[in-house]
């Protein structure tokens, strides 16, 4: 593995380079884009996500397409960096509509990769893959090396996706590195807890899904973007897995209460007392991989919450 | 899981059933056809491959196209069985064109079970799968819980089509039954290890790939069909895994010697020494599972071989 040093000097050579956004018009796509082009880089996006603002986000040019290895060999030049974004994104749609998410995640990956082999071996992949690839596991924080075994058809087709790239990497010597993100939050994100927190909180609503109890470890999305610019200088035809989260634990009724705290006055929060389908109890990352690449999670929750309240009220109004 | 008595039971019923096959122009697909039509059940045949005369493999229909979702919907019906024969056939082709070993094995996979959720899930499926999802394993014989390290793209996807199948199985309740073959032959097969020698040794070429002292498996096509049939009375949502082989190592300088007896005097092999890239050295089965549902291999090596070359001679004149 590079150290912080060398780490240091690949990205000071960014600046040069073109970096692929696959799903550029997602919440972490956009968040990626963003980073990149400030970062003086030149950033091609593509994905079928709706983007009608794409130049804000920093890109220079938008495809609205779907990934297909067609698409890809028209579009995508030659990249020195692929941040692969693009993929299934709910685990209840995954259940509803199991071969929608396979085509989105695992076909969407088989395809990057075979455009890598034929049109971009030199290029590096990124691939912010989830921690719905360990399922429950039988203690926490979880690292890296602990046995896989999802319980959706998100988690499966993301640990597909993993199993593609390694594949990829060892027999056609691609690099790649792979980041398992735990639950990521920030401005822009309009699903999951949070969001739907939000929407509850600001018309007087306290009901929530689940037992208020399950453990899940939130990761500001500004981190993530840092976690992944980083992870390109390590990738490598070993492929690197790493964890991305805050490493710690958190339940939901506690992230729910501090988040209903910058809504009005706080009230009793109430749970259905029911679990729901492919949602595992407990997540906290072990991000002492991550750390040994020189990152380290910035953003508080306290006030990662305080700035996601503070855009939820701004883009309401 | 059934015991014998009611594995005969479901047998039994089999006559008034419909039995689709996918991959039915391929080696192992017609032999499952021709078998099922000869207990009497109607078999349906789907797949890419040219089958002029498919009435002699009893077949009721052949439909010469891509196993896609929309094919299947077209054209399978409401099968009680599915044997999912379709897929990439050559860890040598899969390492050139990878995405086109995906697509035949894992996204059609992928494809058949979605059309099983939602036309046909009280459907049985069978699906032949390969002892390449072991690779390289470290102690024979290889019994179905040996950890799954796949060394070829080959081998990956057959792992992938195999997760698949349990996500299904546990997701949407489908009956599933994976048989892991070893190195199947017999009359047909025209490809591999078996059909090079025997053209070779038809001209007086000796000389091979390989060590000689790689360890192989060889279980006759005949067997293969019988315990597919026997294994689709085990299908189901626990998805049970089971070795398909003789339970007996063999190198391939001997098997070679002993098919080389076969024509003219026996003449001494040569080997290249060389070790082909995603071959593992050593296979051999743990069939005692197989063996617990009733299923025996009943065709010897030694016969199988003889009439595996009068196969051969028939066709070559």
């Amino acid at each position: 593995m590079l150290g912080v040093e060398q780490d240091d000097i690949w990205n000071r050579n960014l600046v040069s380079k073109t970096i692929l956004v696959t799903g550029a018009a997602g919440f972490i796509g956009r968040h990626v884009a963003a980073a990149y082009a400030m970062r003086g880089m030149r950033v091609v996006g593509i994905g079928r996500g709706d983007l009608i603002d794409w130049a804000q986000y920093g890109l220079s040019e938008w495809h609205r397409v779907e990934i297909t290895l067609e698409n890809l060999t028209k579009y995508a030049g030659t990249p020195d960096v692929i941040v692969h974004c693009a993929g299934g994104s709910s685990v209840g749609i995954s259940m509803q509509q199991p071969y929608l998410d396979f085509i989105q995640t695992a076909q969407s990956m088989a395809q990057v990769l075979e455009f890598m082999r034929l049109y971009a071996p030199q290029a590096k992949l990124i691939y912010p893959s989830s921690a719905a690839v360990y399922g429950q596991t039988a203690h926490l924080p979880i690292s890296e090396n602990e046995p896989l075994r999802p319980i959706s058809p998100y988690g499966v087709y993301k640990k597909i996706a993993e199993d593609l790239c390694r594949l990829y990497s060892e027999q056609y010597n691609i690099s790649i590195a792979i980041i398992r993100l735990f639950s990521i939050y920030g401005p822009g994100l309009r699903k999951q807890l949070l969001w739907d927190a939000c929407l509850k909180f600001s018309t007087g609503e306290r009901k929530f899904f689940g037992t208020g109890s399950e453990i899940r470890d939130w990761l500001h999305v500004n981190d993530v973007v840092e976690l992944i610019i980083v992870a390109a200088a390590h990738a490598s035809s070993k492929c690197p897995v790493v964890n991305g989260g805050m490493g710690v634990g958190i339940t939901v009724r506690d992230i729910l209460m501090q988040l209903s705290a910058c809504f009005e006055q706080a009230k009793k929060l109430e749970f259905s007392g029911k679990s729901r389908a492919g949602d595992p109890i407990g997540y906290q990352a072990d991000i002492s991989l991550a750390q040994s690449w020189g990152w380290e999670p910035q953003i508080d929750l306290g006030k990662g919450l305080n700035d996601y309240a503070k855009w939820f009220k701004r883009i309401e109004t």
